[in-house]
């Protein structure tokens, strides 16, 4: 591809020679005269200068040099779709593989692909364009939109709905049993039958071995773009909203509702039956035991509103100190030392 | 299923029209003139005017005006065991599927279930009634009993003995290699082979991407009824007691030893070679660094006994401005203001 | 095999009956009259003396009475090679089994064993006496070298580079895609393509349901020597030195880097863009937000070095009753009562 028709493809202008051939992608570190890289911000100038990098995807109003570059508003975003473009995903070829197992009660539109050793129950139904990679199982009654991808080892249990666009990377779970029990009258635990499922929008993407467990009644759902990364868990009657971010190992206990646009960093997790608002931002590694409110940006265990985690944070760091001090005074003021000073068990 | 049908199986009375058929279940909020809903407390009194239940399964004594209901001392239980009756799992046929690869040193009971693609080894012995989904892969010689369910994706390593009623969840892994690696002459790490098993007992459930891991020497055990969740590690030497609870991404180091009807709350981690004492709670994302007494409640990183816990909890939100008041103490007093505050690195 | 052969297999001398059969390995607890058990140090003694092992490996000059042991300087490291030689792990014979799938573009050595229900991709080359138990998965073009085993469930996507003597538990995912995403003019998530790819260097060993993920750019690395625990998160653009140590449950957000003989415990995570350096600790469940240096022993979150973190953890416990210990201290000099004490939201 010419960097001209690059620039046409992103819809941008270029600076210098146009007819530049762009073979690759590369960090600028590591590019080469027929690859493409990028400048996020004016630090990276230096980065640049020692590069080899045929061409540069850079800020606007950036100074290249002699280096042919197309300027962008949104350099990072142009890059992602120039990588795209350039490099894109070999698809498998349409049609079942033979060594697929289909239920012949299942419906696989012709320009899907089923992959080697894939399996797909009765009562499935897998749309256009969609993927099932190598070892992919769909138990009963799974749907599957159009122009999805399930990556090799994704595991869809029965009744799953999943829309269009969805991206499940390997090993994902849809549709285990979410983890519900009654006491019986002898006080042994006995399981309460999950017989919900799941149901996940169109432009989701989960993460490798996450898992979404199938509603205990009534549904599971993921709903339109959002993103899910690795070993995340969502419990049963989980509502996760549009275009909600969850970072890697999160856990979210059962039928929390996650609002539009909020994000969950890494780690994080939540008692069961919260409700984080629209646009709220959760810490990493944060602890929830109650709401989040809406555009609210919290931390810690237990969950502090962002602020005054970072106060707290910093005077635990002077906690030791601050006990010398206060010995001192009471020294001063004469006061008895304290007797128990701890919180032993 | 007519009501009196249902009220008989569960051995309750019921009240209205007995012969009212039910077809399904819902919550509340969703459920139509033929499903079965339920009523959990006085609280939920408002829920139910609004709902079109066809009928209920309520507390004793509550007023559920002209509606068919069953009173139950147990609601929540009986409603679970109702779904379990209304809505049977449907089970895959007895046999073994055209697909699956059994070894043919391998005994299958004529009832049990051998699914699409699934691997069994030599010397691998399957009860009556037992269902291997698809793809599931079992190594050499591991016994499962009777009534097991194991889902898609279970992989169980060699010698792996499974008991009778256990249901294994999409993706769990029993059996890899414990974590364990000894330092050689010239310090660097040399693997110290893992050669014990995993056992797990009756009535075990175990959640979707959770791993068992072999013991070194000896045996990994999950005892009788003991319930866990997903994405759930439990290390080698683990001695899981009868009816434990571990919930969602906790963690066990190396033979831990948790006793009977212990519970372990979401993404707690206790370190190696602990004992989580009989009935003992440990709260959600605890770090345990020491044993844990029987029916204690300890919650925390380090751990502290619950009331503690919260007392210190509530505590540090206050201590930022505490730093403050005792400043002005120290002000008050003529006391120098301290030089070093903070517990830099 | 003999004692005597045992010994001068490991180096060592021994002591006692050197014609003693050795058929099996225990725990002192469980060792019969043929079996080998070990002693870690002399705190064992009392637990030696009513232990029925036929013979033992003790520290040097342990004294055993009349059992026959070898004394050695490394117990741990002798009893874990003498299991090597005693329990060989049976391995499955060379050859593609009839049941697995392997691209004809893939390139197998006659040595390496493809087991049943493995697909294997076009482009792939695997190594002589390189195992891949049953429903392996690898995409195209991946190369395994020699001597590595990759149990059952394992995932490679493709591109991804193996070397030798490497150790894949069962349900490792390597090279899934890492977790970006740019925001679009509309504010609306976009993926970034993750067209990197994952390398494994020689006698790395990765724990059940790890996963890696594959590079935005470039590459993710796990190099020489690095064990990885189970259920860890790798995310895209990691570097992972020589011989690290992670535990299980840790993750690693995007381009971490961890420099060679780090040990990063269980339950621990990093921000993203880290460095953390040669031989540092981190404690476990510590949660990183800056680099960590070279040798440097860090707890908590945020993390603090090693005796800060125990300091402010003592000191915490004792914080309720400073704070009541400070408003006696107020109050005998006469000073207001704060008014809001608390970090409300």
């Amino acid at each position: 591809m010419r960097l001209r028709e690059l620039a046409s493809y992103l819809g941008r202008e270029f600076v210098g020679d146009g007819e530049l051939v762009i073979r690759g992608v590369a960090p600028l570190e590591q590019a080469g005269a027929e690859d493409l890289s990028f400048v996020r911000s004016e630090r990276w100038a230096k980065l640049l200068e020692g590069s080899r990098a045929g061409a540069c995807i850079v800020p606007l109003g950036f100074k290249a040099g002699a280096r042919p570059v197309i300027p962008s508003p949104h350099p990072s975003l142009d890059f992602a779709r120039a990588v795209g473009t350039l490099l894109p995903c070999e698809k498998p070829p349409a049609g079942i593989h033979p060594t697929a197992f289909v239920d012949p009660g299942a419906e696989i539109h012709p320009e899907a692909s089923i992959g080697p050793r894939a399996v797909v129950g009765p009562g499935c139904q897998i749309g256009a364009r969609t993927l099932l990679l190598a070892n992919v199982t769909l138990y009963a009654d799974v749907t599957v939109g159009e122009d999805c991808i399930l990556h090799s080892g994704v595991i869809v249990c029965e009744g799953t709905q999943i829309a269009n666009r969805v991206l499940l990377q390997p090993g994902v779970v849809l549709g285990g049993d979410g983890f519900g029990y009654a006491f019986d009258e002898q006080g042994a635990l006995e399981k309460v039958p999950q017989v919900g499922r799941v149901v996940i929008e169109d432009d989701v993407e989960i993460g490798s071995n996450t898992t979404v467990d199938r509603a205990a009644l009534g549904e599971t759902r993921i709903r339109r773009g959002a993103k899910i990364d690795n070993l995340v868990m969502v419990a049963h009657n989980c509502d996760i909203g549009e275009g909600v971010v969850i970072v890697g190992q999160a856990g979210l206990a059962g039928s929390t509702v996650v609002e539009r646009g909020a994000m969950l960093m890494a780690q994080m997790g939540s008692g069961g039956h919260l409700r984080i608002g629209e646009r709220a931002f959760v810490g990493a590694r944060a602890g929830l035991h109650k709401d989040v409110a809406a555009g609210a940006r919290v931390w810690g265990a237990p969950q502090l509103p962002e602020r005054a985690f970072h106060r707290v944070m910093a005077a635990l760091t002077r906690l030791p100190d601050a006990l010398r001090r206060l010995r001192a005074v009471e020294k001063r003021l004469g006061l008895e030392p304290p007797g128990d000073s701890g919180e032993g068990e």
